[in-house]
């Protein structure tokens, strides 16, 4: 790493972007973008010259961290060979991402549909699904992510809006085990399991099991919290999919891609879904890409009926050469096996013991390396350390713990009461004790809001 | 261009195709995908040694052509800097990509919201539009395309789902201009426009104008067959939309950055949409990219309203850096200039001459590198050479034509009863009279299906 101050070109790049980019998720007049200067690792840093160490992952993407070597040199010898080409071709690079992908999914999801990212993968897991059952309605849970787009195909005019047509959304919202906050009044896990199976069967039943396409569940819930799911219940899920002929599809964005320390998360429970989504881990987002892996039972129902989707940039060739490259590095370096080491030595115990001693910390959960510090102001009651949803005033708590993260050279991702533990992947157990360091000192900010 | 051929080679990524990736819009046991070894420029070629003259751009989005050495240079200098980056900073290349954009878009659009493509713009610019207006309903006509999305957001259960429920598409779909085939029984291009702008104004009238939202339409109609707009529309629509107090929304996805001749196909009428979404040819779909281009009015409704809409890779700075250096190539090589001195010179006078020795050629339309021949069973009819979506033996007559041009080394881009002249916009002379004469060989196949 090579970090040297520039602080008037930082003011440029960000000028440039206050005049010119308008920013996801944001109210672009109360916004302050920290203009970033270069990354390598687990670390990043600015135009002032300051470091941070990436806790955050980005956007939980960057499995193997910045600017890996061989995924850097596999995108630039793509790029001498062969940068873009329409996904009717055949190609080496997109053939290889496919096998490897097909390789390291759980069960016969042998056939990959590639998209450009997470929200187009479960778009197009949920339109299968549809024109596989003849079915409309999507069971997902309230706690959960699934992307942000919902009306292209709506607005196109062409026949390929036909199959596509909804007229409503479809998509029936359900409640999945959380024991923390638990929403069936369980006193264990295995309750909390045993009552979630039943209430989705109940929804299913009162929705009438021949109008449900599919379930789609984050094997372990990302944003929304970082659940991992009771023993027994992802099991229970397929078992009754199996029961009513729906679809099982297991969103994997965020949790797949050795995030919780397997290749996907619905390997620690040996559960095969019918359709399992992917992004973000599958090549750290170097270049956009994500995708549907698809059981033969799905495949065959496009056999000799036309799938009714696609995208221009479907199996993008300098997308694909990275994802090869990703997963052959992640293979050679034991990336995957470094996550589930580092979370069961360093990150789980470590901050099981921040919890000790920061009344604010109200449960620590998570696996691999995929974390989450749920911030109450009062223990015994569980209250939320900031309202659901809560901005401005009402989310001072969170913003000032972030700010405290940061001033230390940690970079953060907090989500309303929450702080997620997600580092890359690859991080090394000096750097995760460095980050459980900041974090030990920043938590007194969350503690000075507890009862 | 060192093309050697490898048949075995072909063979087993062919096969690894096949076992392992699921492909856009096709019956996946009836395709036949040719796997292709390298591109360069305006030409492309297999495993066997053969070359073809690229007429397709693609998916029409290779507007600078195939591996254009200034931008494999620069996503692989890019590369080496930094992959991926989160969109919530500021960093160089994207603030520099977003000013370049907004240098070159009409009007006061001056902000730039970056997506993987095409489709996620037009999912943003509708959302911009309905929260921007607090109406529902968005037009866009029956020959159109827009992108395939439809469900992620509905399916997400956090409150980022809150501001983007619609319970209905509330898309309605009405007729635009189309003097060939005209829906207005009119004899004239200017009472084609008269009647369509009429008829578009009745159609607010009865939805309730206080309930649309928008107005979406390709500034040229793309894939549903080069709809060139008669002189007055563009600006009727405009007028009808600031009338109304409706957003004006031009996709030029498949139109913008060169293949009308102009930057931007709205360039040819001087008019000025409220919100225009771009891809393909912004950096050639080199890294995937799209984004919308937001006037300074609809920007403001989001300075302190956050935006409800986002993506992991929006202003992803590969695809930033891709864009940048397409620009300023084209800028450079004059390749928009190109493009319209083809389509005056070369393209619209030789596919004229074609359509007067061949009786298939029905109409023959466009500008720039931006052409379709409609083809006929019999010209004083106008019966479509293969009735609307037609598939398999319908459609034997169009499957013949593509045959043919493949056949004799051009890659056509066929729809319908339609074939699309659509090159790269840097496309040479001697390329495009080599392409004049395939067609003209191949329509030979059509012309034996005319009455």
């Amino acid at each position: 790493m090579s970090i040297s101050a520039d602080p008037s070109a930082g003011q440029a790049v960000k000028a440039a972007d206050r005049a010119h980019v308008f920013h996801s998720w944001s109210a672009q007049g109360l916004i302050d973008p920290l203009a970033v200067a270069g990354a390598e690792g687990s670390y990043f840093w600015d135009y002032d010259g300051r470091k941070y160490l990436d806790f955050s992952s980005q956007l939980v993407n960057t499995n193997i961290g910045h600017q890996h070597p061989a995924v850097v040199a596999a995108i630039q010898q793509q790029a001498a060979k062969l940068c873009t080409f329409a996904p009717a071709f055949a190609l080496d690079v997109r053939s290889e991402a496919a096998r490897l992908i097909a390789e390291l999914t759980p069960g016969d999801l042998d056939k990959v549909f590639f998209t450009n990212g997470g929200a187009e993968a479960n778009e197009n897991a949920v339109r299968m699904a549809r024109l596989h059952t003849g079915r409309q309605k999507v069971l997902s849970t309230y706690r959960s992510y699934h992307g942000a787009t919902a009306n292209a195909i709506a607005l196109t005019g062409d026949p390929r809006r036909w199959p596509n047509e909804t007229g409503t959304s479809g998509v029936v919202h359900f409640w999945g085990p959380y024991p923390y906050r638990t929403n069936f009044h369980a006193d264990s896990e295995a309750q909390e399991c045993e009552r979630a199976l039943a209430h989705l069967e109940q929804v299913i039943a009162f929705e009438g099991p021949q109008t449900v396409a599919a379930v789609i569940l984050e094997t372990v819930v990302g944003t929304a919290g970082i659940l991992v799911p009771p023993a027994g219940y992802l099991a229970g899920v397929r078992e009754i999919c199996d029961r009513y002929g729906i679809v099982f599809i297991l969103d994997e964005v965020m949790a797949g891609f050795g995030r919780t320390g397997e290749w996907f998360a619905a390997d620690h429970w040996g559960v095969v879904p019918d359709l399992l989504t992917f992004a973000k881990g599958v090549n750290s987002g170097y270049v956009p890409l994500g995708g549907v892996a698809i059981s033969e039972r799905i495949a065959a129902t496009f056999a000799e009926r036309p799938y009714p989707g696609g995208l221009t940039y479907s199996g993008h060739p300098l997308a694909c050469a990275s994802a090869v490259a990703t997963i052959n590095a992640m293979r050679e370096e034991r990336i995957v096996e470094n996550a589930r080491e580092i979370g069961e030595r360093v990150l789980g115990p470590g901050l099981r013991e921040l919890a000790e001693r920061h009344p604010s910390v109200g449960e620590v959960r998570g696996m691999g390396v995929f974390w989450a510090l749920e911030l109450v102001r009062d223990r015994a009651t569980r209250e939320p350390l900031v309202p659901y949803n809560a901005a401005g005033a009402a989310n001072q708590p969170m913003a000032e713990l972030a700010a405290a993260c940061k001033q230390r050279g940690l970079w953060p991702f907090v989500n309303m009461n929450r702080l997620h533990v997600v580092p890359p992947c690859n991080v090394s157990e000096a750097e995760a004790k460095e980050g459980l360091a900041i974090l030990d000192e920043a938590l007194t900010a969350a503690d000075a809001h507890t009862a």
